[in-house]
């Protein structure tokens, strides 16, 4: 498998817990979001994953794009360790959590839409980090509603192992770190993002771990 | 079932197409989103639904959130007729469109993103309309390239029968149209679209049939 990632791609550090939490070994291709105005802006990597985006995974001939569908497929296809409990309302529940954070959170703070504020609204980078910050607040503050007020949380989203979830939960939480967001009425997702960083397969996908890490 | 929904609300959409795909009758409860500030925002609500989010299935004595999420769990719960093909790199095509829609359009053209670009960096009309079209054009421009780069697209964006990838294309079709966004450069789009609304399913589905159509 090769998968194509940048160090600093939240959806990319998804992809890379779960191929690490799976036990799968994988070629990594770095692919610079900014350097010449993107590489995956770029002909050659538009053929391979005409998205534009990263991550993507080659994977039995074909490259698959978006890093939820990659995690779903690599749950299908090497189902041992599972991401994903058992019974479906509860496989909704999982799933329900790491939208959240993929759809709600994740897209609207992007780098190309902060891009757009700043260049094509004139946003000033204040306001931009004011953006930023915003929208995980108001995205982890449904995580955390979530995960509060249900008995299924553990010590991990789901229950005491980590899955599809905790994939999601631990790069947004980097990057509300990284933008200096307050989770400190969170308690929920402090508490499991520490307990996922115990473990290897998180602490390897980590941005700073990675080869192309600047 | 009891679908939480309100007309417009684009997530929502696609979801009253799934349970009309496959068949199955629920109550509708609608929501509205903008009267008093938002019945999604209100105690009633957030008890049912702490992520504050239309829409919400309520099944099996639990409450689901996030469109794909309960599609998913619908498709697990009633497989006939399946909304997602046999194969996992086959699933994983459909996925992958289905979140290009879900991740990278809808959320960043969210009601209460376009009300943050107004009231708090005071964009123009005209700049809110620029931006929606801008990234509607932007995503499906990437979902026409992984349509008509692959010969696995028919009738529909996989195959020749609806699915998944279809019952979020169709809503965001919608919502293009709605807000002027020029189609004429997306052929395979169009003509899938224009095939889905020969389908029952889809035409009860559609905002201007619901209850509680403004």
């Amino acid at each position: 498998m090769r998968l194509y990632t940048y160090f600093r791609s939240s959806a990319a550090y998804r992809v890379r817990i779960a191929l690490g939490l799976k036990g799968l070994a994988y070629d990594a291709v770095p692919v610079h979001l900014v350097r010449g105005g993107g590489e995956h802006r770029q002909p050659a990597y538009l053929q391979l994953n005409p998205a534009g985006l990263v991550p993507a995974l080659e994977d039995g001939g074909e490259v698959l794009g978006q890093s939820l569908a990659i995690i779903e497929y690599l749950e299908e296809v090497h189902p041992r360790p599972p991401l994903l409990p058992q019974a479906p309302l509860d496989r909704a529940r999982v799933r329900a959590i790491a939208l959240t954070i993929a759809c709600d959170i994740h897209p609207i703070n992007n780098l190309r839409v902060l891009q757009y504020l700043g260049e094509v609204l004139g946003a000033a980078d204040s306001q931009k980090t004011d953006w930023y910050r915003h929208w995980v607040l108001a995205g982890l503050g449904a995580v955390e509603a979530l995960l509060a007020g249900d008995r299924r949380t553990g010590d991990f989203c789901h229950g005491d192992v980590p899955g599809l979830a905790d994939c999601c939960l631990v790069p947004q939480v980097f990057n509300a770190r990284r933008f200096g967001c307050d989770l400190s009425a969170m308690p929920n997702i402090v508490r499991i993002a520490a307990n996922c960083e115990t473990i290897e397969a998180f602490r390897l996908a980590a941005p700073g771990n990675q080869p192309d890490a600047e």
